[in-house]
């Protein structure tokens, strides 16, 4: 018999790809959205199958959620501001969004009496990260972004739920997630620009950043694979590759796809906005001793991306709405 | 020309303490306090003295706070749920005092181009530390109490509004605070029950928990000293003792001074309830490295809080109302 999972951000890049793996796996699955910035076309498939039940509805709403978490076995919590670059802009949807929402979450599922939680969080927990590439054990960070401290601060509450009332968590500190689906970053700002003017690029910084992808589908794994083997009371995971690119690499496999050739301009600047940090790059050996290993490469995933795009420009489009 | 400091929780324990010093050196101060745990009898010097003006009002009243905080150039952030122990009898509580309420100072202080803080953290976001005494760079922690987690929590979003507005900021990782005001806490608790019952002590654990302690003039200094030195964006230092002591140190030197032998009894186990961690030890070579150094050893504060006891005998009355 199935597991109960109730999928927070059910209609997101991450949330629906979730959706369908746990439906072919014969999962009941409870997903809730707010479709601020998840797609109702990502769910299609998914709202045609009897074992998936979607609520539309706000994560801040604590009322509502205690109601919608009724009869789960394990919380999947994605929904989140993922909009990691503007965080100054509007300070207090990161603490709201991501905080609060957790805090919301998990008083929903102690209403009900769950007590497994996975939850999305991200490696830009790390601040300016010391050690790279970065453990789980890294030396305690300073955050350097809103989007990180409100992160850090829904891992904090969800351990001290895991201590204090006996819940279980999966963690999971992720590099940039892509593919199929993908709908914000880097990627997706290159290809939608350079769908409207294939001769030239604006770049923020300098073109050197470092980062690290990992494909959506990887990512699903190592979550469906964690929650069934790690044991601990509060299990935490960095996700990644175990390679980094920097942005040029992938300016370059992404005109390539594209076969486009433009003129770069480059802001300038060691990043590409205050706060972002110049280098994500995760030490995921701790995941890989469970026995998992991403199938895909960053440049793979990146073309994989750029394919989708090119098959599905509606997703282009897609704006967020609130 | 003084500066003018703002002080959140200045009716409190620590709060009160440092405003009578903070007048004493010449500087401007506006207190902020809800009287939830402050005691007016703490500041009634301070109201005599014009370079104190009292505000009573809440935290979490952001448009309060904004208009309050006009004309300041620092911030002591120290109003915080502090009690730590019934963390999971109302977890929104934590959240909400700790976390939101440091949001709040932080908006408020961004509303009126004031950008230096000084926050009361707390060695509890060490959660059960892996390493001891325990380093500010200690491992990336996992959190075991609701109180622990809210701290990091503003932790975090302090260092990010240091990077994300040029803010600056010394965050102080307290082990417990004793001394003159001190008003929850085991000493405070002891206290108590003896006056009541010298016979009798109900003890939460085994006794063997281990704790570090400093007087609440020490850490004063620390905080001054540190706030006048320390010019990194962010400053991160533990506040403590150069050594710790267990229960029953603290129940011999605690009933001596107070001229009774009651018979102990014990609740059991290794720590006095869930989430308490059994060894808080903070490694404090940050701190000294500035020229501090504490100046009562463990035993001499509590045998001061004793006799603070013994002389303001009201305080043991002085009831939390929120």
């Amino acid at each position: 018999m199935g597991t109960h999972f109730i999928v927070t951000g059910c209609a997101g890049f991450i949330g629906s790809t979730l959706v369908d793996r746990l439906i072919g796996q014969g999962h009941t699955i409870t997903g809730i959205d707010n479709f601020c910035t998840g797609q109702r076309r990502f769910i299609e498939c998914a709202l045609k199958n009897p074992l998936f039940h979607l609520i539309e509805d706000d994560v801040l709403n604590l009322p509502g959620l205690t109601r919608h978490f009724q009869g789960g076995d394990c919380v999947v919590h994605l929904a989140a501001n993922a909009d990691v670059r503007f965080g100054l802009e509007h300070p207090g949807k990161d603490i709201e969004q991501n905080t609060i929402a957790t805090f919301n979450v998990l008083e929903a599922m102690r209403a009900n009496g769950i007590r497994r939680i996975a939850f999305a969080s991200s490696g830009s927990v790390y601040g300016e990260a010391t050690i790279i590439p970065t453990p789980e054990t890294a030396p305690f960070p300073v955050q350097t972004s809103l989007y990180g401290a409100s992160k850090v601060a829904g891992e904090g509450l969800i351990a001290a739920y895991c201590e204090g009332f006996g819940f279980r968590s999966w963690i999971f500190r992720f590099v940039s997630i892509l593919g199929e689906r993908y709908t914000h970053g880097h990627v997706f700002d290159f290809y939608r620009y350079l769908r409207q003017d294939p001769t030239t690029l604006r770049v923020l910084g300098d073109g050197s950043q470092r980062k690290s992808y990992l494909y959506v589908q990887d990512c699903i794994d190592a979550i469906l694979l964690a929650i069934n083997k790690a044991e601990d009371k509060v299990n935490i995971f960095n996700l990644g590759v175990d390679s980094y690119i920097n942005v040029n690499d992938s300016i370059g496999w992404i005109t390539q796809a594209m076969g486009v050739n433009p003129r770069l301009n480059f802001t300038g600047g060691d990043r590409g906005w205050t706060g972002d940090s110049p280098f994500i790059f995760l030490a995921t050996e701790k995941i890989q001793r469970l026995g998992w290993k991403p199938k895909l490469s960053i440049r793979e995933g990146i073309i994989r991306t750029v394919e989708y795009f090119k098959a599905n420009e509606w997703v282009l489009e897609a704006r967020k709405i609130c």
